[in-house]
């Protein structure tokens, strides 16, 4: 479509985050740049990281950027149409703000703060966009279940029972290390996950499980041509029941899904306690791995070696499974830790980013699966439709991650700046506005979703 | 002592938050105000509260304030000579940071927020004091330790051993609930205590202990005239080791101490999950406490009591005391909650509010005990000095905690004021100019340490 004269001005594009998910997103901004006449500025604590993505590029530029020199930030956000923010979640809030200052929108693949929600009306006010969720999950999972849920409703179907799971794992297939996982995102999301807690509703049982059972409480689900995974509670589904319009479903339930294995050796983790961000461990890099799991159990009394202790204490085999997983991540070794940080969280972020490296060799795979159970009290049937994405990534080229993260955010990016996409106010992508364009685009892109559909 | 003529000015305080441990500060603030020249402003979010306090005394007002009002807070702040933040403690960094901005110095009873922290080097640029924990405990407990260290060093003692406890529970000997406790203060921190982990040091061996774990790894403390209690690891006790210049002691633990029974009740209420600020449930006012007891149980499939479900999921008897408790509490009852806030943390403080008031009856107690090992290496000895301070609240009067908590604020304050007090920077009460003259006050005040010393 073409152009007004007043949207032919150069645009300003800020991306915020120059991590392994932003680096299709800022390709793809960039390869868009001189078509859609922006020029595209990205920011990184490490410029090193920012120039690697923008390279040379005539309408790139990379900038050292600390998102807590509170006037350095303004002055950039300041200067830029669209802000992209790939920063850390724990940032959104800061972001957002400066944005409604200054009337700039601004796009995250972050969950929403919920400072950032409390922004809506200023936002409106301002008429500029907060776009939060707007990666992979949180992001597509939204537009393709809001999608899936529409088209169902159309045909008379009422939601009664609504599954979301998501999952970023390693292709199958392929060498193995005993985990079965490699990091291709923010290793500090994969650390924390689960610490606030998950809440679900299955069958009108509403559930809360506390972050010391998220990864004790798991189920299996199959995945087609992927096989059984297990699946762990994903934060509040709840939460999402009204922006859903899902208020009247017995089931509500958001999931994250692993290889078999995953989380009864990182619930062991949990338990002792090491995914811990407050308390500061005096001297941590020069401490072993060994010397910090000590300081997670009970005094030594009778001189038993460190496996035994473990054992004990978490009351799992000394020689089983999940030892060996603890012993393959390094936990018990007796070398220097040297990581960055001083909290036990920042060792195993290190460690994970050590022992759990996705190598040029390997694909990553990225799922998303929809499980909608739905009534049509016209036909008095009852169906239960499954609906799947599978996207794996290219060895040496960009992970899955990156581009399904990536790529809902470089279109969400297009429909602002072209003037296809109006809405103001602090939203996550359910919106038709949103959903159809941007489902259509990454369809054609070759993400897509294989629908079943079971009569019950 | 005679003021100078710059200082004979009207000076304006004002004091945020107007809660049940701020109202003898109040008092003792405009006790002050003839004399001291000053005029008091009290600031609470519920403006009945605060004019309560304020009464109509001359040299005082009360106003409505709301500390995420941004214009409102910086205007007060503004117009003021010194603000006291007597407010939870996730709002410190806030008002801390209004007052670097407009150069006011700020007095703060909350443990120190790590931003605020870091404001110590803008802080001193702009010649202000921000005095964080500077009530009991975090406060008199720094203070007091501060001058035994200092007293025992002078007389060539070197410090290997360091514990540090206190405690706000009823005073002994009255009729009691079957937790043994009562509310004296901000009920949110009762009910969120420990959830970040706690991390000491003892005998040389570091240990962290995550959140799950805090209230069932207890240990007995006796306190003269008050008997046998129970203590519970207390944040991060090495964070102090600087501060208090004790970087080579073996032993750096502080606890928090309640009546034996309370914490083996709490630990079970962390292990099911409620102290949960996060996960919201839906319509949870309209809710009875068993159906929400049920959200955090595994789902009933023989059809067994509530107590049988609890019992089995938690390993507990189901008739015995730890259950009693939880009944006593209504956690099992099937009446409607009714509570502000949609969060089980939130059901919890209503529930303490309601079941553990100070009754105008009772009187509560404030225990603080240091005990701290010495060597005296030119002798050749040892000793184990004890040192403790036990204060009781007078029946419908002040409560203990109010008065230990609000006395050194006031005191502070009055330092600050008069220009006895001259630091600058982001400060924990550690320096003796700080501890020396309001230690004087505080005994003179009739808060008195009794010290007992035992030769190793």
């Amino acid at each position: 479509m073409g152009l007004t004269a007043a949207e032919a001005i150069l645009r300003q594009l800020l991306v915020l985050g120059a991590g392994q998910s932003a680096t299709f997103l800022i390709a793809q901004l960039l390869a868009d740049a001189e078509a859609e006449d922006w020029f595209v500025t990205v920011g990184d604590l490490d410029e090193d990281l920012a120039r690697q993505c923008v390279l040379d590029h005539p309408r790139g530029e990379a900038v050292r950027f600390d998102v807590n020199d509170a006037g350095h930030r303004s002055r950039q956000i300041d200067s830029s149409d669209v802000v992209i923010d790939m920063l850390p979640a724990a940032f959104q809030d800061l972001v957002a703000w400066d944005c409604v200052n200054q009337c700039r929108h601004m796009v995250s693949v972050s969950y929403r703060d919920q400072a950032v929600r409390d922004l809506d009306l200023d936002a409106k006010r301002q008429g500029i966009l907060l776009l939060c969720e707007m990666g992979l999950d949180p992001g597509i999972d939204h537009m393709s279940a809001m999608s899936l849920i529409r088209r169902l409703r159309a045909k008379g179907g009422r939601i009664v029972g609504f599954r979301s799971y998501g999952s970023g794992i390693p292709a199958p297939n392929q060498p193995q290390n005993p985990l079965r996982y490699v990091i291709t995102w923010d290793p500090r999301n994969v650390v924390m996950a689960g610490f606030e807690g998950a809440q679900y509703m299955e069958k009108g049982n509403i559930k809360l499980v506390p972050y010391h059972q998220v990864f004790q409480h798991t189920w299996a689900v199959d995945v087609d041509g992927v096989g059984s995974l297990e699946a762990y509670a994903n934060r509040d589904a709840m939460s999402y029941m009204q922006s859903f319009g899902l208020e009247h479903v017995h089931t509500m339930i958001r999931g994250t899904m692993r290889y078999p294995g995953w989380s009864e050796t990182w619930a062991q983790i949990v338990r002792l306690g090491l995914p811990n961000e407050t308390l500061r461990i005096p001297n941590l890099a020069d401490r072993t791995y060994a010397e910090v799991m000590k300081m997670f159990l009970p005094l030594n009394v009778s001189g038993a070696p460190l496996e035994m202790r473990i054992g004990r204490f978490l009351h799992i085999s000394p020689t089983g499974r999940i030892m060996e997983n603890l012993r393959w991540l390094g936990l018990l070794s007796d070398q220097r830790i040297g990581c960055e940080g001083d909290t036990a969280a920042a060792m195993l972020i290190h460690l994970l980013k050590t022992r759990l490296p996705l190598t040029p060799e390997l694909r990553d795979m990225v799922i998303l699966l929809h499980e909608i159970e739905v009534e049509y009290p016209d036909l008095g049937t009852s169906e239960r439709i499954r609906s799947t994405l599978v996207a794996k990534g290219e060895p040496g080229g960009f992970t899955a991650m990156a581009k399904t993260v990536g790529l809902p955010v470089a279109i969400a990016v297009k429909l602002l700046l072209r003037g296809e996409l109006t809405l103001t106010g602090s939203l996550i992508p359910t919106h038709p506005s949103i959903c159809v364009p941007i489902l259509e685009e990454i369809d054609a892109a070759g993400l897509r979703f294989v629908e079943t559909t079971e009569t019950m």
